[in-house]
């Protein structure tokens, strides 16, 4: 029997629309494997904010329009920078037995082998982070311009040099795909056509019009009946009011342990949550030149949820999380297949152990509690993997 | 000059009523004090719940009706067992300089001298809280009867004697004035006629009446126009979501530094907190013959509040807290007269030195946060003493 071939792709769907399902052909048809293997992000994305809607019914979704698997990305792994994102989703799909990597990028020609043979080297030389007069992207931006002559003006093409990066440090590297980007950029709030009259939105103007009420306003820009997203949507604006409380309820110091809460940002949280108004306000209090607004959106999230720098580092450090959202018949085949392969358990159900505090996966349980009790909706125990026939 | 006398009454007010208003005459007329003390409880009450309507306007309207001076008791004293309940409020009032304190007993012919010179000591040889077997008002009924043919049903019946004990540990005892109790049981949800045809009702009669927007129903009942009650009225229930997002974001053993949070109740409360559905129904599920309702209740809000026993240790090991939040010319010129004598400052405005985490008033600024993010109404820095002309 031939060696069955894997693809993997990470993923958002927050929510899923035609860009993405455009996509997963692309991954199918440029690499020609039997599988498409997603590892998607939980309940909480990377910009530190709750999904829109949750991990089942996203899974649900790529399932219907392309993927063969939905992995989850643990919270762990979900609410991080671009380089531990891309770390810890690399290594789930190596774990996984993918041979190749596709994803997105405005810039498909890039040189990615050049750049992680010769320009990382220096870029770690140089020691970024050490140096707070500039963001990471903008730091990115210069070295990246004097010596390949290219840009990373989008997080989503941050993101492919950090996929790049995380994928030249596993043991067995991927084949790396890189497919055009269509339509618009996703972190742009906008819709338009691309060049065959094709509607395409980002996924911020899809879930700008999901909170505004205007379900039927995503229509042409899903591959499916808008009528199928289950609500209530959740924004980080909703998550204000706990915060506030969690931050009132406390003094400073107590706040030290919380994953990334360094150098004194918890006197910082804590006095400026007293006079906040709202999320956003919030974070506009808490900015300065030192930390963008993305990481400073992932400490509140980390604050919010009371994640300790303890446990995200007992999670890091655990073999990858092979918690599975659901297949189709192709991918279950996969499964089946690759067993001997695979380098991990795979997670089909929550058990009372696993999900138990000290469990492998408690804190991914407790995370989702919030989202629970937001939505109604529960995430974890009473769900079942999703079988696509 | 003469030396003026004054009353201590130590009150809830949740919320006042005409049963409150005929305690301060009778208080007033029978010590012949120049001056009446109320300690009255801040924002949470004594039962672990919120006080329906905040502390400004209960202290607002005891000194409408009879009182020439309100001080706050402190969260460290108002939610806490009937016994720390008296000894930190009698604390203060003998720090205020009160030569009496008068209460309210169905039983006003009761020997307290008797009882405390004979029987409690008694009591204290028996050792009542190890016998868990039996509640603590168990075992008081079964002495009281055994011993002085009388029963303490009621809690304010066993406030009373928990005042008698806490007043004979003074150095200085005060002057006892026990005062029959007119109309209906405060903590009977009821209302009714006295024998003169005056209408009276229970405090929880009158929460429920507020809570469900019933604000005319309590027109008999309360001496001013109930639209001078602004709300929103809290309750229990209310703060159920806050609970179960504290418990569900957190581990059981990061629960045990929660005041009160002994013998493994940490896991209880973790655990059952999982399934509960509100408030009630959480206080349902971890109940056991072991621990009263009261207690337990007391325990929920310690735990949604964040308070630590050493919290509570510190601030019991303070001096008496004397924050006024009001008085009438009386009072003003008592405590002018009497400086002298007072033993401890007085407090009539939050200080941004006072109020910080480690500040006399920090835990009590903190309490009243989450009251103040419900409510919407401001507590403390930008409160003025209030001063009735």
């Amino acid at each position: 029997m031939a060696v069955q071939q894997a693809c993997g792709i990470i993923a958002e769907y927050n929510p899923f629309h035609r860009g993405h399902a455009y996509q997963l052909q692309q991954a199918r048809q440029k690499s020609g494997a039997a599988c498409l293997i997603v590892a998607m992000s939980g309940n909480y994305v990377q910009r530190g904010e709750p999904a829109i809607i949750d991990k089942w019914q996203r899974a649900r979704l790529a399932l219907a329009h392309g993927a063969d698997i939905v992995v989850e990305l643990p919270f762990a792994v979900s609410c991080q920078p671009a380089d531990r994102f891309a770390t810890g989703a690399l290594a789930i799909l190596a774990a996984l037995g993918c041979d190749t990597l596709a994803f997105g990028t405005e810039t498909p020609t890039f040189d990615y082998q050049d750049f992680v043979q010769r320009v990382w080297p220096q870029s770690q030389q140089q020691r970024f982070a050490v140096d707070y007069t500039k963001t990471y992207a903008t730091q990115w931006n210069e070295l990246l311009q004097q010596e390949m002559g290219s840009m990373v003006a989008a997080p989503n093409q941050l993101l492919a040099l950090s996929y790049a990066i995380a994928n030249a440090q596993l043991a067995q590297p991927l084949t790396l795909l890189p497919l055009a980007r269509v339509g618009v950029d996703h972190d742009q709030d906008s819709s338009g056509h691309d060049q065959h009259g094709q509607a395409f939105a980002s996924a911020s103007y899809l879930r700008r019009q999901l909170l505004q009420g205007q379900t039927a306003a995503i229509s042409p820009f899903v591959p499916y009946g808008p009528q199928v997203l289950q609500g209530p949507f959740l924004a980080a604006d909703q998550l204000w009011p706990w915060l506030h409380y969690r931050l009132t309820t406390t003094w400073p110091q107590a706040l030290a342990p919380i994953y990334q809460m360094s150098e004194g940002l918890e006197y910082r949280f804590w006095e400026q949550n007293l006079q906040s108004q709202n999320w956003s306000d919030f974070l506009r209090r808490v900015k300065s030149k030192r930390y963008t607004y993305a990481r400073l959106r992932r400490l509140a999230l980390y604050t919010l949820l009371n994640v300790t720098a303890a446990e995200i580092q007992q999670a890091l450090t655990q073999q990858p999380q092979l918690r599975l959202l659901g297949f189709t018949a192709a991918g279950q085949q996969y499964l089946h297949q690759q067993r001997s392969k695979i380098a991990a358990p795979l997670i089909t159900r929550v058990t009372a152990a696993a999900g138990a505090p000290q469990g492998p996966l408690g804190l991914q349980i407790r995370v989702d509690r919030l989202y629970e009790q937001l939505t109604g909706r529960e995430q974890n125990f009473k769900q079942q993997i999703i079988i696509k026939k």
